[in-house]
This record gives structure tokens, sequence and C-alpha cells, in this order.
């Protein structure tokens, strides 16, 4: 891995940031766990009452919009209010969007609210983006105010003045439920520990990737890819670190 | 595996189902996994605002009645309404409804919607069919005109008409949590892909059961049981479809 | 293990006690999970309209403060008044009480309501107690008239009269999320089971790290780890009681 990408792993796991979830009930142990071998504080509260004050002392939150319900929405609004409130990143993940006007209509009120990323595949940016060509991208990047990661076989990190690539991974990522979600929550994390909000995307990225293609290796199948994945993270950087 | 248990699974692939399961906090992660390695597409929001679009560009839809709350109670009627708009079979899972008369209650009248198939254990369905013996099930299955998935050491399956049985499975299926409600999620696939709704049963027990004996054979426990079965779903079928 | 513990997970083994859990999102399957392994019979939900009558028909409660809401408050309140009248035991457990002040009042609230055991990490109960050193605890257990299970590299298990530690374990347990919200659970497993609470606490730490040091030796990160974990647990026991 890069020296720069090494630099930010390492930095995550100095700082051990606390990293707010406000993400899908599908996600939230995988999501969780995946944060814990990265070495960060996961968080995952969605009540109003606790929201504002678990983010102000966190140092990233993750915004995903999966099983969105009445209880989110409220707390995503005090959420990000906080997270202004006290300065940190934070990340949008517009989960499915193509499934419901409702959510879509969310995530563009989200947007506007200028997350420091924004997490999604393919088909949820080219919704929101109006298009998929790199024009596009770029445009819908700087009139957002954002950088985009846009995942798939290979990665994007698009914002207003750069881009670059990361073409790690297995396929076996998309056989996980929650695997883009978690990334979202990765992305978070970096953002927490490293300024630059493309390198910190990127090096996210690339942690991820890394310990998909070597989980990969050895996996069975879906479940026992994602086992060893966990524990991948968990090692990453540690062989060239020492 | 029988030759038309292999046809219904390879055309569950092919056809990669959206399934949209309202189902419980505990099983969502383990049953959005099992559709997941079983080439199906899940998806799980019950919120209200939701939902009845997220059913309509479903293929199926399974109501599972674990952690049942206000929220899936509301967004169970409209889901079934949805599905019936749409024309798309639906399960109903009525989990652990001796532990609450309300939930009992609930379950009755979800019946009266006419699920496609009702998949409970042994317990669950003697409560519903008021008793447990070969007659009652068929008359209960013929009034409510739904086939009966009773599962257990033996699974069975009984309809107005027919009575098939799958003794494939092992005891550890019963020491992972959602096990039977992921089941329940993986018939529903297989009524998308396979027009007869006892064949499709049958089929999604059977290849239940062969992943579940598969996976027995080198589990050194509960968990790595689970792990492995997912694995052997998701190569299921690999090795005579060639 | 001590003869005694062995006949306290054999209690728990026979009488396959079901515990009713009332625990944030995250930490539920893994819950349940380590619950089945031990022979226990979990169930989940944290409905107002149910939870009475499941605690009812339980053998044990556990509270876990963990993504506390509205819905959890309501049910929490129902549930331990349903234990009381029933006379079953239960377990406090006030997950980061020290992020919100609005939870940390809900704990101290539901400790007036006497729970068997109150589960916590050092920080956590020095919040509590006022302090952190054997005269603030001691006094502290007396005073709210429970048992106190603080948990860390070494647990101490604290009452008006009694003391004593556990050293068993592995750093691993911090590295996978809601370890500590399932051993709480398992605490509640045992105290079903074993009538003495602080011999049924320390039995049930003492199985718990057991089973987390076996599961050490061979894990290659915390996700296999805590695989092996509830592997090693449902197992636990076998070779000596033969």
């Amino acid at each position: 891995m890069d020296k720069s990408v090494l630099n930010a792993l390492a930095a995550v796991r100095e700082s051990s940031p606390a990293v707010h979830c406000i993400t899908n009930s599908v996600a939230q142990n995988f999501t969780a766990n995946v944060l814990l071998a990265l070495g960060a504080n996961p968080s995952m509260t969605h009540d109003a009452d606790e929201v504002g004050e678990f983010v102000a002392s966190a140092d990233a939150l993750l915004v995903n919009l999966g099983t969105l319900d009445p209880a989110r929405r409220r707390s995503i609004d005090l959420a990000i209010t906080s997270a202004e409130n006290v300065g940190i990143p934070w990340v949008l993940d517009p989960v499915m969007i193509e499934r419901s006007h409702r959510r879509a209509e969310s995530a563009a009120q989200y947007l506007l609210r200028k997350p420091t990323v924004l997490r999604a595949n393919g088909r949820e940016t080219a919704l929101m983006a109006g298009g998929s060509d790199m024009d596009a991208l770029r445009r819908f990047a700087k009139e957002a105010g954002t950088v985009l990661a846009v995942t798939g076989p290979v990665d994007h990190v698009v914002s207003a003045t750069q881009f670059a690539d990361c073409s790690l991974g297995t396929p076996l990522m998309h056989q996980v439920t929650g695997f883009g979600c978690a990334l979202s929550a990765v992305i978070a994390a970096f953002l927490a520990a490293e300024g630059d909000p493309e390198a910190a995307t990127l090096a996210a990225l690339h942690c991820v990737g890394e310990a998909g293609e070597r989980a990969a290796v050895s996996a069975a199948g879906p479940a026992s890819f994602a086992i060893s994945f966990i524990d991948k993270l968990s090692r990453l950087g540690e062989e060239t670190n020492v």
C-alpha cells in the first residue's frame, strides 16, 4: 500500500476517532465491528434526546439512509446540526434511493447541508447527480460542495478540483449486506484523522479494498469472507509499519 | 438434490428476485446475508412512508412478526396491500405467538389476508390451526387458502390438496438465532422464481436443509455453522449445474 | 474451571432459562446467539403491547440502555414491573452513560428499581457510584441493594458483603461490538439457574472468560474470535462434565 495510505491508517489507529453512526438496522452490527477493527470507536443511537450530545463528543458522523423512519429523520437533522456546531466531518450514504421517492427527496435535502463526503454506488450517484459521466459528476460535486466517493468495480473519488480511482476490491463485497454502509463509516473515521477529504476518502477506499482482496484469497464464500475481512482490516498496516 | 429443486434454485439465481422483508431486528442481518448468498436481492425498510413503494418494486414479500411494534404493524398492512396490488407472493412467519396474545391475534388477522405460504414451527402452527395432526393441518390450509410449511426435525409442506416431507437439516439450525426467519425469506425468494407454491416451498426447504447438512460436517459449533451455511448456500447447485 | 462454576453452567443448560432482553439494536443478534450457545432461550421484543407478557413467561430479564429510545423507555418500565410481579431476577447494563446526560439519568432511575445485578465497565460504574475505589463500590452496592459486576482487564463482583475477582479474558473481547452487552445477558441466564446472585455472576464471568481465552488461542482477528467464542461457549463444560 501507498505510504500516504499507511500514514492515514496509522493516524486513525493512533487517534481512535469516535464515529457516530446513524445507520440502518441491518448494517449496524457489521459497521460497528468494522470500525472497531479499524481502531475507531463507534456509537449508534438515533434517539432525538441523545443524538446531539453523542455527536458533540464524536470526531465524525455517518448519516446512512437505510431503514429510514421518523425517529431517524428527526435525529439526522439534529445530528447534522450538532456536527456543524462542533465542526466535525460527516458522510452521507443515500442507500437505495432508487426504491423510494420520499427517501430520494430526503437525500436531496440532506445534500444541501453539505456533507464532507457523499458515498454511493453508481446508480444512486447518477440519480442524485443527474448523470454519470465525469463532467456531470465533477459539476455535481462542485455545486454540492462535497467530495463524491462513487463505488463499484472501480471506485472514483471526484471533487470540484480532483479526481482519483481505486480499483482494489473483490466481487464478494457485494454479497455481504451492509458492506457499502460499513465503507461509508470507514470513510468517516479517516476524515476524522486526516484533514484532506479527498486524501482521507481515497485512503479509506484503499484500506477497505486491500483488506477485501486479502480476505478473498482464502474465503469459502461471502460469510467467511466477511469474517476474514474484519480480521484482515484489524491487522492492516502491521507488516509494513513495524 | 432433486432435478426440480435444482431447477428452482437456478431460476432464483437467474432472476435474482427482489425480496422485501418486514422482519424482526434480531434476524435482519442474517436474513439479508442468506438472501444475498442465494442470489436474491433483499430490502428491509418498515417505514410507512417507504414500504408501499419498496414492495411495489419487489418480487416477493416476507412478513415476519418478531419484535412486532407499532411501526411494523402499520407497514405490514400497507405492504400486504401493495403486494396484492402488484400481485406478488408473500410469506407469513408468526414468530413466538405463544408468548403474546396480542401477537397471536395479529397473526390471525394477517392470515385472513391469505399469505401464499405460512411458515412456522410445530408449536406456532398448532396454535394457529387448533391442532397438529394431518387432518387438522390440511383443513386449516384449505380454510386459510395458504400453503403450510411446518418446520422441525422433519419439515412438512401441507396444502388443501398436497402433502410432502423434507427431512434434511441439522440440530445446529436451532442454535442459530433467526434461522427459521431466514428460511421464511428463502421461501419468499423461491415463490418469486417458481410459480407453483408447493413446489417452491419444498425446493426452498431442500436447499436450506442441504446447505445446512453440508455446513454441519465441519462446523465447530453454532457460529461457525452459520458462517459455513451461508458459504455453502452461495455455492449450492454449482457442482451439478455445470 | 471451578466445580461451582461447572455446576452453575450445568444448571443453565438443564433448565434452559428464557431470558428476555431489552437491548440495543447493535447487540441483539450477537446476544441472542450467545444465549443460544449457552443453552438459554432468548426473546427480544421491546414493544409496550407485548413486553409485559413476554417477561411474565421468562426466567430472567436484561435491561440494556444502548440505543435507548421512547419505545425502549416505555417497555423497560413495564418489563421491570412484570419482572417484579413474577419475581424473576434482572440485570441492568448502563451502556455509554458517559455520552448522554439523559441516559445517565435514566440509568439512575432504573437503579432505584433495584436490579439484581448491575453490569458495567469501570467508567460507567464510577459515574454511577461516584467513585471507583473498593470502599465507594461496596457502599454503592449496599445503598443500591444490587450486586455490581465491574468488567475490565480484571472483573470485580462487589456486593454489600462479598467481593471476588475474575481475571480470565482476552483483549479481543473489547474489539467485538456488544460483547459486554452479551455478557450481561449471560449473567441474567445464570441468575435464573443459580439462586445466589454473587455466585451466579461470578460463574457467568468465569464461563465467558474461559470461552474467550479458548477462542483467542487460534483467532486470526476479532471477527473469527467472536465466531470461535460462541462455538467454544456452546461446548464449555463438556470435557469435564462427562
